[in-house]
């Protein structure tokens, strides 16, 4: 199978995000390597090596997604036998153009820490952590927004996500079997009526995925589990309260689309 | 201030992580923003108007980061008051023929749910948060990696970001003030010791964290950071743990460090 490198002076996160949308393009399958913290001569070596053995193990050229501002790393890596992709070069001339401005070459650190918006994201990590499943119902007043749902729709990786990716502290509160006849909003989440953001899911796909927690259990039957689901969505609707079915959407997605629909701010970058 | 937009019809996370390392370059700042899910015509007018609304605002074209592949939405974002950059386009062609092979225009879900991938995520988010701060010590044979260090250098964080964006699962052990004295590997971590990676932070900015959770406690005192750091370190030296210095990284940094020193294999993608 044919290679594809990602590789980078930082994280190699940004040449891993763009190989990747680039080659889902393409109807084949790829080897996929990332080789990140390529900041010496020495380690861009290394690099090569493992690219060139590649190329001779696949009988066609790796493909290498980077971008290095350092001539002497970039020397040795062009130097490979594989089909170099520098996807930032071919903007670079154009936007010194529109803007009139040089670009600085520098080494890179999209990914790296940004002073102010870090802290942002490791308190609103603690934050969710610290609010996690209803677990603490006397903090909402510092929520960004607060995820409600069934158990196991997919609150707790979406509000860890919101923390991670964009600092946004977000708690989660589950609707849970005790508060299923005739579901109201509890009082304690009433005064924050306004953040509240609702997940559901599809019914059969919520009993397949509590049937891995606890089999046979009332917890993961089709009829608690289509009861359940029926009365969230009832109350987001009788509530007006903006919500998602997680059944098909990755984290990623089920988080931009709170993004979205929410106007709320992110503080990476 | 000049605009950029990173818009999409899916999370548009590709055009931020590209937009913002390309505008990276240039040492001016720019007002940044994300449409999301642009899936039809009358959300791309939308964003028309968005876009059009900055550019006057500005008295400069924003910029606008873009791979639509559906002609009519592309056609109105193209009609923008705006400059646009299509990021795989240059790209397309030349791996087209280097693959032989016909790019297949499709609507992009590069972060959407990838099957199998999907579900290691979620479950290596559940093992983190279930192996958390050594909430579990019976745990660590299904654990990928075992992060130690003391309380506040960075475990938590990196142990969920693993988890979401790799799908590796990740357990967390802190040493304590009790464990210091005599400072060893414990015993129910001896037979995963090959998992172990330390984390360690400088003792300065450990006292800042520390300090801002626990003021003037013997916990955030210098005397006391210093010597934790100080044994932890001569700890991963003696046993030959390997590990890293947190202080200056961000968890994308600290996290592909570890997979790049352990080799440990990433499940998404």
């Amino acid at each position: 199978m044919r290679s594809a490198f990602y590789i980078s002076d930082g994280t190699a996160i940004t040449s891993e995000v763009f190989g990747h949308a680039l080659l889902s393009l393409f109807p084949t399958e790829f080897e996929h390597h990332t080789i990140s913290f390529v900041e010496s001569t020495e380690k861009a070596q290394e690099a090569k090596i493992r690219i060139d053995k590649a190329t001779r193990r696949a009988g066609k050229p790796a493909l290498v997604f980077h971008t290095f501002v350092n001539n002497d790393i970039r020397e040795i890596i062009e130097s490979c036998d594989a089909v170099l992709y520098d996807f930032l070069e071919p903007f670079v001339a154009p936007l010194e153009q529109e803007l009139a401005l040089k670009a600085k070459p520098k080494t890179h650190r999209t990914h790296s820490i940004h002073e102010k918006t870090y802290d942002y994201r490791i308190e609103a990590v603690n934050y969710a952590l610290a609010n996690d499943d209803g677990s603490n119902i006397n903090n909402y007043e510092e929520a960004d927004v607060i995820l409600v749902g069934v158990s196991r729709s997919g609150k707790t990786p979406s509000a860890l996500y919101l923390a991670l990716q964009y600092g946004i502290k977000a708690a989660n509160y589950p609707f849970t079997d005790d508060d299923m006849e005739e579901l109201k909003i509890p009082v304690f989440l009433m005064p924050f009526k306004k953040k509240l953001f609702g997940l559901t899911i599809n019914a059969q796909r919520l009993m397949d995925i509590r049937e891995g927690r606890m089999s046979n259990s009332k917890y993961a039957s089709a009829r608690q589990c289509r009861m359940e689901v029926r009365e969230v969505e009832k109350l987001y609707k009788n509530e007006k309260i903006p919500f998602i079915n997680t059944t098909k959407f990755s984290v990623e997605e089920i988080t931009a689309k709170i993004l979205s629909e929410t106007g709320l701010q992110r503080y990476k970058y």
